[in-house]
């Protein structure tokens, strides 16, 4: 075993910091660290968090923070911030505020930005979540604002997606409909106590009645008051009652395994394009190539047929 | 030749509409069609244009169909809308103002939607400029929300990006400036006509300030009001001398390269990953190994390594 995943496994926070860092940055061992913390892993229950920019997530994250620290488990928190080109002031500031958690050791924050990632945001984050489920934390909050593919791919890496709305969000829940419905696993309004929260409510239990052929599990509508403590208990029930239900029909494992499956694909593409940048597309190579392409005497299709088409397989 | 590639770079706007969908889908023959479009493209000026929602990008797309129009190109408009899964709405508005285009048969206009692209919108998007430029278009607009990675990728692809703000946008600009600095050729300050205007303006000027190390190319800001038809002028201009530039020093030559460095990855990947799930991940074979990694017996970095290790190159 790594030196480091031994270390963060035995709760060396410091350890724990620089495993992250270290695979996120995908230097010298990073793989070595990685296998070690899948062995470990599976014992976290991993609830992810999205929406709409203004739902109050931050906010909602740091309730469940504290409704978990109360019975005693460890908590992490993943902020993904997809959105920092644009928006990034804003939601800076929900990380400062949430940092005041940073004086609990029972409370681990890591937030990732969009840029820089090898591989990819989705990959970075399932990643991150290995690294801290070895870690021993028994709950970890994935929080990332639901704007693009992107997001949708890291909130999907969850046990249990949380869906945060707001009344008053526009004139029409229909907006929301397309490649929500199929993530959610609970809905929360929050900010119950605005204008309009019946309509939303009405719409979404309206757009649940749409999902056509039954399914084994019908996403309840919870509403809350995060600022006020309120509706926090019921959440943490309807989370509960998902992860029981996840436990007893096998439901989770298809879950898993699908998500185990696209992680797998991930992984041999990245190591895939290592290993042809290494040994079989010389920078010489390479700019050849790209020179053929640029005076279109080539096209990247057949070339990437003609170094594919090198390939025996034992 | 593909009979759809022949047909569509002929001119044939149905056979364009299937060649797209082909390609998008993925469907038998899309990689014939694909590499008879790169061999037969490099022509059209592809115009990215970005900015937060509600900067009137639509409206300025709009706007430059009518410029382009005027000086008799043939124009196409492939607008992203990464968002749909929450503010797909309004986006979609915009989309149905801008067909009223489409009874003019030099404009094309093709939307996509983040979810369910095989390989991930940013490689769509490459496959649908390719299609377009060898259907003769002279100019061809990206049209992008510009929050996450996946966007980034997007606009990318564009020779000339326009990164699109207004004024009070927010209490500071300092929030956009990740990410965006790097990848705005222009900046377009629209609803120019709106308080604040001069506040974004110097605080523009002062970040490009910050850029460093002289650049070869420094970003202009254009004030337009897209609505009133004001400022459009100056805009096309500020493209057209980047299309000069570009050309002149041979930094257009460098931007290509980068993009088809990038491309040729993603071709490879996908084609990879294809060639393994046809025929070296079989259904069986993968079912056991994923009950492996459920079990945490076995973790998928160790696997993709004893798989990518049965490869021999030629």
């Amino acid at each position: 075993m790594h030196d480091l995943s031994q270390r963060l496994i035995s709760g060396d926070t410091r350890s724990l910091a620089r495993a992250l860092s270290l695979v996120e940055d995908r230097r010298d061992g990073y793989v070595e660290v990685l296998k070690d913390c899948y062995r470990r892993g599976g014992k976290a229950r991993i609830i992810g968090v999205t929406g709409p920019p203004g739902a109050g997530k931050s906010t909602l994250v740091d309730k469940l923070i504290g409704t978990y620290r109360g019975k005693g488990l460890k908590v992490a928190v993943v902020a993904v911030d997809p959105s920092s080109a644009f928006s990034g002031g804003a939601i800076l500031g929900d990380r400062i505020r949430m940092q005041d958690r940073a004086t609990d050791p029972g409370v681990y924050i890591r937030s990732m930005a969009t840029r820089g990632h090898m591989g990819g945001l989705a990959v970075a984050t399932a990643d991150a979540l290995t690294v801290l489920d070895a870690a021993g934390f028994d709950v970890i909050l994935v929080e990332t604002v639901g704007v693009g593919q992107d997001e949708v791919d890291i909130i999907r890496e969850a046990d249990t997606v949380l869906v945060v709305l707001v009344p008053g969000l526009g004139d029409d829940i229909q907006a929301i409909k397309a490649g929500i419905m199929e993530i959610a696993d609970v809905f929360v309004i929050n900010k119950a106590d605005r204008d309009g929260v019946d309509r939303v409510e009405r719409e979404l239990h309206y757009l649940l009645t749409l999902a056509g052929e039954p399914q084994d599990w019908t996403p309840p509508v919870v509403k809350t008051i995060a600022l006020k403590n309120q509706g926090l208990d019921d959440l943490e029930k309807a989370v509960d009652h998902h992860a029981r239900h996840l436990a007893s029909d096998g439901g989770g494992q298809g879950r898993l395994r699908m998500k185990f499956s696209q992680r797998f694909r991930d992984i041999l593409s990245e190591r895939f394009l290592m290993e042809i940048s290494a040994h079989h597309l010389t920078p010489d190579r390479e700019e050849e190539l790209l020179g053929r392409f640029l005076r279109r005497e080539e096209d990247p299709y057949t070339a990437a047929e003609e170094l594919l088409g090198r390939i025996r397989w034992e």
